[in-house]
């Protein structure tokens, strides 16, 4: 997978990618992260990207030129996905997120303190996308975002520490909780069912738990679940989970 | 503002913090953000920080022992705000970064590759936070969009080149489009309205096109809008593009 990030601030895209599991993707070649600066694509002579708003108001707007001559210069393929980071975008989510890491070249448009003039967004025809429904500096903390999230769920990626299979969201719940030693810190004890061996029990504890858990933190995710639930023992569990809610 | 971020990538926050406004906010004293790692507070010889599950599974799980004692090396105000980031949080949004920017200080706790022991959430009594549905390797990334998002509403943050207050989501509607110079660029022309001068007829369309933005990406925030709309004005405009597009 090739990414190509258009960015003012490049260093910020660099020093993110240097880190953890995606410097790893970087190293084994499974990903490649680029940055282009419209900056240096500018035919103005002061270096300028961003103007004053037609019609007024306050702050700048990102022009067309730079970034036009920008998006000229990086090589597109059949399947190239153009996304243009910002707030007015579709939300990204972990659906959106298993599609892009099917493609093998993305392109991450990111704005930076200002707007972008609209005929960017049509030029370079992007599908405009935001992580969530908060205003921030830049497209570059969302770009990262979406490398990462993206990269973790290209096939090879993730090695054997750790699995996209069983992380929050991938079949409609969110996680169980975990444990680890000692059986018992500061007073708090590990469940009994968990110290015990008995697979069968644990499972089903932990199926439970994420019923439970998406129940009480997230009742949007747990009424889609349970409108769809189909599986029969899912069933059974969401069942006696919803008489202990007393719904 | 203070910031205190525990993290097992410090670098990654520090050198994200080094860059746009977060760093202007930290030289003028507006925000400061520091890094606890607690891998510093482990009392294992090998450093350790993780642990295999209790009742099995893939991934590994973080322990008590070195964030109970990170966490306790904090030193808390009175109205300290914890906030763990997690797949399982609630959603981060425009509300919730107002109401973080009144706080004064705000502890975010960040995992790495796996999950926290469940213990973990429960001493800190942390808020589990999440920047949206989609899981990353790491709290980092929504870390540095929490501060960047909460440090933009903190009075005196940003400086006369910006405002938080004609952003997306400010008032549940998307903004309008936005153009600089010039006139005319690749065949494409800003519309004409914004080059006439007529400030009255300009807030009308910008108006008119952010609910049309809005009706067109995101349904969602346009039906709330919509429902809850009182203004006068805003109704008549309400009614126009509700004729347009026939609904």
């Amino acid at each position: 997978m090739k990414f190509d990030v258009m960015t003012l601030f490049p260093d910020m895209i660099n020093q993110a990618c240097s880190h953890s599991i995606v410097s790893r993707g970087i190293e084994n070649a499974i990903i490649s992260v680029n940055t282009w600066n419209p900056r240096d694509y500018t035919k103005d002579k002061h270096k300028k990207v961003d103007d004053t708003p037609f019609g007024g108001g306050a702050g700048m707007v990102l022009m067309c030129q730079p970034y036009f001559d920008c998006f000229d210069a990086i090589e597109k393929k059949e399947d190239t996905d153009v996304i243009l980071l910002s707030p007015q975008g579709e939300t990204f989510n972990q659906n959106m997120s298993d599609t892009l890491a099917r493609k093998k070249h993305i392109i991450l448009i990111c704005g930076h303190y200002e707007g972008f003039d609209e005929r960017i967004k049509e030029y370079t025809n992007a599908r405009e996308v935001s992580i969530g429904d908060f205003v921030l500096t830049g497209g570059e903390l969302p770009a990262m975002c979406i490398i990462d999230s993206v990269s973790r769920n290209i096939d090879g990626f993730l090695g054997k520490i750790d699995s996209a299979h069983f992380d929050s969201f991938y079949d409609g719940l969110l996680e169980h909780p975990q444990y680890t030693k000692p059986r018992e810190y500061n007073g708090m004890p590990v469940p009994d069912v968990l110290l015990g061996g008995n697979h069968a029990e644990i499972a089903k504890w932990r199926r439970k738990q994420q019923m439970i858990v998406t129940y009480k933190k997230r009742r949007d995710l747990f009424d889609k679940f349970a409108k769809n639930c189909k599986n029969k023992e899912d069933l059974k569990l969401l069942n006696e989970v919803l008489k202990e809610f007393k719904v």
